[in-house]
């Protein structure tokens, strides 16, 4: 790819967290939160990492993000919480807010916390992947500036609502990240780039036709919900269960403005599978099922089924070894910031 | 219809009621398992209700359900349990895990139950609304027979698995009833039979090609899960957690039988959203999104929004006036059994 330099992992690292430190983040926030970007990209979710980093740093001097403010314990009952996000950093408080859904699992069999009043979390899959490191199963979602139609509307009024569920597994947690549209905006945008079409239809232009081309999409703003009315549906319920839960904004009430991605909600819920004493048979069946997965007779021959997380490992060891791929402008942009 | 006649919704319940007794329910039990029949044809769910009484009598006589078996605490750690349904009747045993999540809820805030080696559920909005008429949020799943192709695969590895999250709301509840193919089968069947195809493509053909011919897909066994790989790789997480925290039977240990179907795998969360005290703010929200989508401009003028489980509010109406629509040949068959 023209334009594309790789950078060690640890000069990511420390380029982002002297940058954050000069905008006003302490030195353990900063180390926290670069490290989340650099590890975001490393992992090759690209859209959502190091890419990010100047829309962060815009929001910041925009007063949209506020880099010290930490997140506040509104509400406790037992293994529930209620947080108010206080505009912080989306990454630090979404990681804060999973870690104490994982230690009332440890308590409770299960934790949940409801984060209101908080900012883009980035690539949400990084809080179920915590979980699941930590031996839970991972449950998470946000919700979203109003970036899809409801099912037969044309103005956008539900959101793409990333959901997240993570699963522990010793030879490595499954981890499925998905957006409640067919792509994510960052995928549409990354085919658009590319000149190619999406694989299947992906929105509507601005006709009302179903379309496969990512310009289009980006011109109506109708990104197709997955399985039409059903992901529709979904997302719906998500944008209710986390604007209720968190008491926060729900997704219609956001504006539809990328830089004022300010106050939305998320849940986040652990689960221990070992919380009524160590069980192997829980890790066996998590290996049973990929292995299930795995056997399946492809329709093409010679291709080979990969459960969701799974290119990760690859991506990831290359990226380690070789460097972290990003853009030659982008990676300029970031050292002047 | 042909052959469509109405019958009062107190005489389905009594004669199903008494059918059960003849199969060797207690009479508690049998009026609880007709009730829930009823309720879901009354709905006009009429896949899931009424129409499969004979195969779950057809199913007790093959040993495959057993009438009087209550499911079993297995293991308990605060909010969370882990139930053995010992194959006894599915939704019986549904219907006690969601409330004993709910009992959960009121104590820890949110409770869980995995309940493993249990039968067909039959309708799964069911729990939900059971657990948003108490005033909770309820989510919950099951796993199914290997009835879906793993995005990729031509052979059935993961099922449709129906997913369910229903929200409280004075006004009525919100309850999204879901499978993870675009059609349940249920839906196909329906189609078949009326002679129609599918409005949009509902899986592939026996040479691999995607489709609307629900004939096609039922000789195939391939539907298409909902946003393709998003749909199937959901399908296989939701079949993680509920095997590996029940400690049951996955998927793919399930035989393609649907007079088998025994053994599967469901979960059971309830949250309470007002465990932090009364708050008029959570009924607010959910009716501020609810007007949010009934406002959305249509992209066919008079259409009107629905939100998920809002059909059935005139349905249900309507069958309770003139009575229980249900197939004559139908109805004489349970007369009979």
């Amino acid at each position: 790819m023209p334009g594309l330099h790789r950078v060690p992992f640890d000069v990511v690292e420390k380029t982002l967290t002297a940058s954050l430190i000069r905008h006003g983040f302490s030195p353990e926030r900063a180390a926290r939160c670069a490290f989340l970007f650099a590890d975001t990209t490393a992992d090759g979710v690209y859209t959502h990492g190091v890419a990010r980093f100047p829309r962060l740093i815009k929001m910041i001097s925009l007063d949209e993000v506020r880099p010290e403010a930490e997140p506040k314990v509104v509400a406790a009952f037992n293994a529930i919480e209620r947080w108010d996000g206080q505009r912080g950093v989306g990454n630090l408080a979404a990681w804060a807010a999973m870690q104490r859904a994982i230690d009332l699992s440890t308590q409770f069999g299960i934790g949940f916390v409801a984060l209101g009043n908080t900012t883009h979390w980035l690539r949400a899959g990084t809080y179920g992947r915590q979980a699941a490191e930590q031996g839970r199963i991972g449950i998470c979602w946000t919700n979203t500036l109003p970036n899809m139609p409801f099912w037969g509307a044309s103005d956008p009024v539900i959101g793409n609502n990333p959901l997240v569920i993570a699963v522990p597994r010793k030879a490595g947690p499954v981890v499925l990240d998905m957006a409640m549209s067919q792509f994510s905006y960052g995928t549409i945008e990354a085919y658009k780039l590319r000149g190619e079409q999406l694989p299947v239809d992906g929105g509507f232009d601005t006709e009302g036709n179903l379309t496969r081309d990512p310009a289009a999409i980006e011109a109506s703003l109708r990104p197709l919900p997955i399985g039409y009315w059903k992901g529709s549906g979904l997302a719906m319920l998500m944008d209710m269960v986390a604007s209720m839960t968190a008491l926060g904004l729900a997704t219609h009430q956001l504006s539809l403005d990328f830089l004022h991605e300010s106050g939305i909600s998320q849940v986040f819920l652990a689960i221990h599978p070992q919380a009524f004493g160590p069980d192997p048979r829980v890790n066996q069946l998590a290996d049973d099922i990929v292995a299930s997965v795995h056997n399946a007779r492809p329709t093409k021959p010679g291709t080979k089924m990969r459960y969701p997380g799974e290119k990760t490992i690859a991506i990831r060891a290359e990226n380690m070894r070789l460097g972290i791929p990003i853009d030659k402008a982008l990676w300029d942009e970031i050292l002047a910031l």
